[in-house]
């Protein structure tokens, strides 16, 4: 959770201020002491209150950021969510880069609770996938954490999920599985993503250990769990939204993949008032 | 359009295949010849194709990615957007990044022409704002002007906007902006943010070159657009989406901005599709 | 003024030191306390003094870096500037990059001064440009304003400047500020350069905010006042020096802008003395 | 003499177009053919041309870049020194970056040729110093070459030259010596500053390879050329310019360390111009 | 396999040559072709030429690379690995880096080699380790791959092993287990470290996927083999070498990890000759 | 030692934690207080303390690193060398990095310090090469001196080594160093390699400060000794090892370099027992 995060807040940060920030350079005097309030305007679940903390750290090491919730909580419309005390120009200079994060997660982390809530009392997980917003995928799969979500494999490198057209260069379902088995780290699970009850018996006589239900009907669903059988573990994927997830809960999956909470994510509404003292 | 770009694929590329793609390395023959097909599955306008384009050139320089269409395109449902052919490691190791970009910058592209349409015939430009995804702001403002809109200052360093708590500070309206016009750059117009008459008075007075209306009603805009009688440009922000925009367009004001266009993405449906020769 | 200073102090200490400071090493016992003067041995401005802070601070936080006076204080030959103390190895090792840093804007300071000074009285700005040494910009652009001067845009991307050679692309004038007025923010003004009575006009006529006046006489000057009569903002561009400059501003421009700041710049002559305890 | 150029040119051009130049891309349609001239109009010694070609061959391959001259030419006013072609874009936006550098460079090669030739028949080379410009000293010390000039160390790490700071701390010079003798690759000569006959006895007795005569007079030099009878090289140093350096080299000391030649820059005055086809 | 390797490369560059290669800028006469020849003295097993192909290529373009073997080629005392043509300062410059790698990395896949062949005809997998040389993991674990063994997990993010110390905190290997299984990515297997045979029920019986057998004498090893009856799989672990790894592989366990593949490494002794044309 | 060291150290640590310690994470309460021995299981000497303490540092600053030894101690089987206290969390997810370094570096002093003691009393130097690890040059040589050793040039850019290619290259060994005489700068030594009695009287009369004697037998190394006589030094290098390195000094050259100090390292076997408190 180190470095990389610093290293995306620096970058937005370099990215926002740059050379300067040229009008509160112009028109705050050096120093002025100053407070402020972030506050939510609509009520979600709250993430990236560290990261927030982290842009005006970075900024002046004067900066006190007192969070008065912590990241998960479920704020209400009005709620204060931290209070900030500095000199004037680092609240100034840092408040959009600050909120630019702040509204992103906790987007993230109000959708994810969102699809969580609905399934709860489920066997399902909730899981993310790798659709995410270019240079922020650690972030956004920490927000999906803290709105109750898991993660999927964070990208290429950790997980091995053979798709349509790895099995249509390997030569079928059977020799991909078993080319993944004799090569990959014995630490990894071989997850296949079938489209038809023959494919499944297919990944499943192979081996594999994670089975991912592309595209299916909650009925072909069903079916997929009573043929497993708990054997591997199933995954139903594919268009996933708050209309269809319970009746895909339902089917007895184990896991639930949504593109969505991370590749449409609309910002929770959070501004900050600042006043000098 | 260069390094910029090219460091935030790159550290996008990083970020999803790190030490290597397994599942690819593991089933797929190096150098077996692949081509795809990049298709939307929804109507929109695109934008990222060179981006796109770019991910799959850091990746493999024998790939040929060979654009149906150009960034700007209004494309419908269906319609190809790109032929890919290359060693089918890079088409799979790079399909994702590659997606990830196009379909956050092409639903950026969309609802920005989305506003641009409606306020087509009046004299307002719709503009971006500096509400982006930390890291995504050049591409994401490249976007909004592909789109049709025009993009607002790019950050902190290269405009004057002086707001509400910058006046506060500052001692007024008029004070602040003489502090700026003393020091800031005489290429650079400054801005000002009013919430009333009185202040759009003053500000007006003092000289400012274009005047922000903080989450005014179409009534006082108008008003505002009377009063000013064309002394200085007019943005109205604050807010606005699809259903408001055309009544405030109307009032006559010279600038709509719209945090929306960047902060609540939603990624439009495009997808990619693989095959071996 | 934070990450981009740093990142440039980091460089030159990188530069300089890179694997060791073989003498120190070798010759001095580690944690030998010492104390030194930084001295001005001929009179000027003082640009720079927390960069010099900042290096010694990268090195080792146990020196105490003691400001005697601060940045564009006007020192006599002979000057104590600052006093350091702390380990002997921080100071033989920091000093010649704090030098070279608190010499070189000093050197900037001081010419700058010298204009800005010359033209005492007039209303014309003294402003630099983008004639600046490579990789220093925002340190060289910050030591013009120490000095007094005023900055002219920072880079290409904040400001448009039309020159004669867009002039012939876009296939005049006029047509080179509408294209312009069209695309870039609305937040920057139009500048463009002209060298004749009959640019001039087509530049006034087409609106633009600022015309450069390129190496135009006195003469030429003060008619070009004359003509705009303030409808515009003047700058006056070519080979100004210090023989020549107040007979520019006599004329009545606005700005006059020089490059000579920051590209012949001859170092302040600044050293320290280091004793041992 | 690769990758270090490449970063600082990379930084250059990042300092001066980060997210854009927008006066070119509002008003020059891409892909415009154009041409363009360098040219010198004050006489020197060209320094540089090879940066200035990858500061083109970075922002598009598609420029031409032809030399009419080599670095090391002595060039006389209006002298063509290359020819540039290429889409009129990457000109306008390459032209400041690669001026700024060439003029820098050019700059120190010239007044680093004044040095030399000044005194040629003399045994004594012209050397530089670590009085650099931060960040650019890799080339600055290289337009010391390009203008006749020998390097002296390029850092604290690949040479020893015990100051009067380190003496004092060591206890003389002679410990100095032996510290640094005992302790430092034997691939690098000991160096030592001296203040006076008595030291330089104490250096040469203790075996100095090399010593620095500092701030002495001619007369003094040439008495400590005559003890030293070839025994050690010494290296006249401290404000010597093109008025006293001759009178420097007739003392027989077989190196003159000049710092003006990297800290006091006068650019030389080359330009181009840009024509579209 | 892409950007991470070139920049390794890149830092070993600029870690020999940094601002220049003094001895070949001296004596060698800039692009005077040359030839040579990679050779080994010694047998082994190689790895690494693409890694040598990058420096020159990196170096200079126009250095042509030919390889005469691939890696995991079984070469003999005398061999020739390369051929190598281009100029000569390129040769010079990059013959230490390339070598450094080809030699490591040579050792590396030799000595795994052995183990291999060792334990050929046995159900065991020779695994690496995460005590790697820093900075060289990901070559090395390829260096381990081309010596025939396979990869552990790569680092701390993609594989989950419960060590000793992380049972103790968790209160038992049960608890931790299940703490593990509820918030990791269901992608990954859980690994736990046992040390006796109590320990190695528990884990069982809590579900582990991989068991690590740490210090265990062969007989204990046998022992937990039929214990375990291949209901998980099972990893020797602990100082094993050349000379008990037969023994290890005879007791039935599915894999075998051996730190010193990578922290004691003995450079392959390979040479390069250099002749010019 | 600064910087160099810092970004060592964090890509050490990127490498091995990237996104995330999942074990940790999953199974270790934040915050959890823990202490844990670093200790030693083989005698040796003791290199990189403060590596290890650094990348605890990085990792958390709450962790308290407080050594039982100093770098250069001889350690002897069971001897606890640092004690540290700190978030579990941190201990767990920098011991393997930490251990890494420790166990490398302190691998080159011990073997290092066996080969200074085997030729204690003789006047020969024991001096590395560059035939180091990629990217952990400085450390490695920082472990030769800790080990007794002394360096050789750093690198390509420190020191002049003539070497059969260049010396072919430049028309023979006498025109080779007149050239480098020439060119380099005056504070480097210039050092030849010779095969032959008549290449070392060549180099002699050109007047060489270092001849290295390559692969030479003692008896030619005795002679060359005897002809050089103290004109200039005298360097063994070639294949030198523990068996041959004191019939090699005793001949009475000044330095002996040798590879394997680096090229072929054995990790001195030291290990961290964490427990909670």
């Amino acid at each position: 959770m180190l470095g990389e995060f610093e290293n995306t807040i620096r970058l937005a940060l370099a990215e926002d201020i740059g050379p300067g920030d040229l009008t509160t350079w112009a028109v705050v005097p050096p120093g002025t002491p100053a407070r402020a309030r972030i506050l939510t305007k609509e009520a979600g679940v709250i993430a990236g209150l560290p990261v927030a903390a982290a842009v005006f750290a970075i900024l002046d090491d004067h900066v006190r950021f007192t969070p008065q919730v912590s990241d998960g909580a479920k704020a209400s419309k009005g709620d204060t969510l931290v209070l900030v005390e500095g000199p004037a120009e680092a609240l100034l200079s840092g408040e959009r880069v600050a909120l630019n994060f702040l509204r992103h997660l906790s987007g993230i982390a109000t959708r994810t609770a969102g699809f969580v809530d609905a399934v709860s009392g489920f066997r399902a997980r909730i899981v993310d996938t790798r659709k995410t917003t270019p240079g922020l995928r650690a972030l956004e799969k920490y927000a999906v954490r803290i709105g109750g979500g898991h993660n999927h494999r964070f990208a290429l490198y950790d997980g091995v999920l053979i798709k349509e057209n790895h099995i249509r260069v390997a030569g079928g379902i059977g020799p991909a599985i078993t080319l993944a088995r004799a090569r990959v780290p014995h630490t990894l699970k071989i997850e296949v993503e079938v489209t038809s009850r023959r494919e499944l018996d297919e990944a499943l006589e192979a081996g594999a250990d994670i089975i991912l239900l592309d595209n299916m009907s909650p009925g072909e669903m069903r079916q997929a769990v009573e043929t497993v059988k708990g054997r591997c573990l199933l995954e139903a994927s594919g268009g996933i939204n708050e209309e269809t997830v319970v009746a895909v809960a339902e089917t007895g999956v184990d896991l639930i993949s949504v593109g969505a909470l991370t590749h449409s994510v609309r910002a929770l509404d959070i501004s900050m008032d600042i006043e000098t003292l």
